[in-house]
């Protein structure tokens, strides 16, 4: 019996929101790993606003995916073969399998995902690349002190709701900025925020200046746009500014909004600073142990979005992180 | 015989382009020196670009000049009087005098200029506030690396062209933004930069790549507006971007542009920072005693354009930095 493989093939470039016809469904025989290879059955897809950016054209901190190629993914699954002696049969892995449901990846660019430690899917997210992206955003780029004021957007998503946890445990004030009430109370509840604003029904730049009456000291911006320009309004002496994403931009046809206060940065000698996980790299462990040690000890709670689905799922799946219909981090089951 | 001191005062919040009739020249006695204060005669007025933040109201770095009050302005004059150990009439000395011909200034609050060193209005360009503003910005806040590839825009302005020049003694290769072909001929030509792009007729961005085919490595930003869009569209990756202003902003009646490309900050890992001179005032005989040495060894060229008029010439004098008629720094001699 040969097994049969379900790829997700990115055919066209899209124009605003991806959608079905961006993508062809591709069957084809699973491919048998070779020397220092495992084959990997995906159990579980990250889906991740970067995502959009590698489907764009040009020059980026990735090359992107090229036209006919399988839709780049992160995912986690279990080894079915292993060629490489790191790695048996049963092993969980996280690496980038891409939006299939076979993936033959080479044995060093997999890690493993220890089920002990916690499940499967937040190994794509809190123990994952949004995890690490908190950690290092956070407390490298962002420079955190402890007791400082931390604002987050995006703060009930996979990145958001570990940096304000994060932020929470060293010490800090917390303002959570998120699109609705629901999204809110999990911010300012759940996962302990001093704070939540609902970007869709308060006017953030005044909600700012009540909160944070001494100015903002980390923002730490995953949605860029007015959010960003709010915050810029109400920064403290000497803020920083870790530019993470740009969610509220990234399906804009249109030019992009640049952020009309950055003027702000000069009278506050403050900075806003741009950085991509993947040069942390060799720091991974570290962040994993703190964050995996955080979560044992009830102080950071993970939370995933967990759809179920075909790769066919990709396209609706990944389009409801930028209509903001998930909470944490967004995975698809096959 | 009572001394008589003309006086600008400052009775309108500009909009737009600052006007005479923003301003109301008063005629009052010279009042005397108390105990720790000196009478200063001011011969020269700097006229900077700053100047337009300070007559608007609204929190900044500095507050607001009062409407009513006297602008404010740096000069450099003669002591006629003092009520302080520190100095003896006929020492010239360089301090916040104000626009008028006499200023009672606090003893503490003004420095030695000395005409062994260089002339007087060099003491306000390259030696002064323009300088101590290339100096740290570059080197602190732009963190210079030896080698690396600079771009300044105003290029030929007080500040820019110490940017410029100092990034030259660094070894570091050099292009100088200015507009015109006199300015680009006196950047490239008698200050010694690599390369002159001239805004008014080249396009900045394809110029850029074709003169940093590896990318900039530190942008100092004077001017804002399409040039920063221009710079952050060839940042190197760990690009620095020193804020010091953005000139072409200053005078926009309607929403500032922010900067469109500012994802290139996130996809080269590059920041953009800003900072305000004052903060490294315990530093300045550092910076005065480098570039006075620059100087002395024919390395820096310091440049000062003169006009010459009373304190009611000072709108007009103003203006030219905004419409771009200034080569170097541009004082007023009274």
């Amino acid at each position: 019996m040969t097994l049969q493989n379900r790829q997700l093939k990115l055919i066209a470039r899209p124009v605003g929101l991806p959608k079905a016809s961006d993508f062809r469904l591709d069957v084809v025989p699973v491919q048998e790993p070779g020397e220092g290879e495992v084959l990997v059955r995906t159990h579980f897809l990250s889906l991740d606003p970067a995502m959009r950016g590698w489907m764009r054209e040009g020059r980026s901190y990735v090359p992107p995916v090229g036209l006919g190629e399988v839709m780049r993914a992160g995912g986690a699954g279990e080894v079915l073969e292993s060629r490489d002696p790191n790695f048996q049969p049963g092993d969980f892995v996280v690496g980038m399998t891409g939006v299939q449901e076979y993936a033959v990846l080479p044995a060093g660019s997999v890690t493993r995902a220890d089920p002990l430690i916690a499940p499967l899917p937040t190994w794509l997210g809190a123990l994952g690349m949004p995890g690490m992206t908190a950690y290092f955003g956070l407390i490298e780029v962002g420079a955190l002190k402890d007791g400082e004021t931390v604002v987050v957007s995006a703060a009930a998503g996979a990145v958001g709701s570990v940096v304000g946890q994060i932020a929470k445990i060293k010490g800090c004030r917390v303002i959570g900025i998120a699109g609705g009430a629901d999204k809110c109370a999990h911010v300012a509840g759940r996962l302990g925020f001093d704070a939540a604003i609902d970007y869709k029904s308060e006017d953030v730049t005044a909600r700012l200046r009540q909160l944070c009456p001494k100015g903002i000291d980390v923002y730490f911006d995953n949605v860029g746009g007015d959010i960003l320009d709010a915050c810029l309004a109400n920064l403290a002496r000497g803020a920083r500014i870790p530019l993470c994403g740009a969610i509220s931009q990234y399906n804009v046809t249109g030019p992009i909004k640049g952020p009309t206060n950055y003027m702000s940065l000069l009278v506050n000698r403050a900075r806003m600073q741009g950085f991509v996980v993947f040069d942390f790299y060799a720091r991974y462990p570290e962040a994993v142990r703190a964050i995996a040690g955080w979560i044992a000890e009830g102080k950071l709670k993970p939370h995933e979005d967990i759809a179920v689905g075909g790769v066919e799922a990709f396209t609706p799946t990944l389009n409801r992180l930028f209509s903001g219909e998930n909470l944490g981090k967004l995975v698809l089951k096959l």
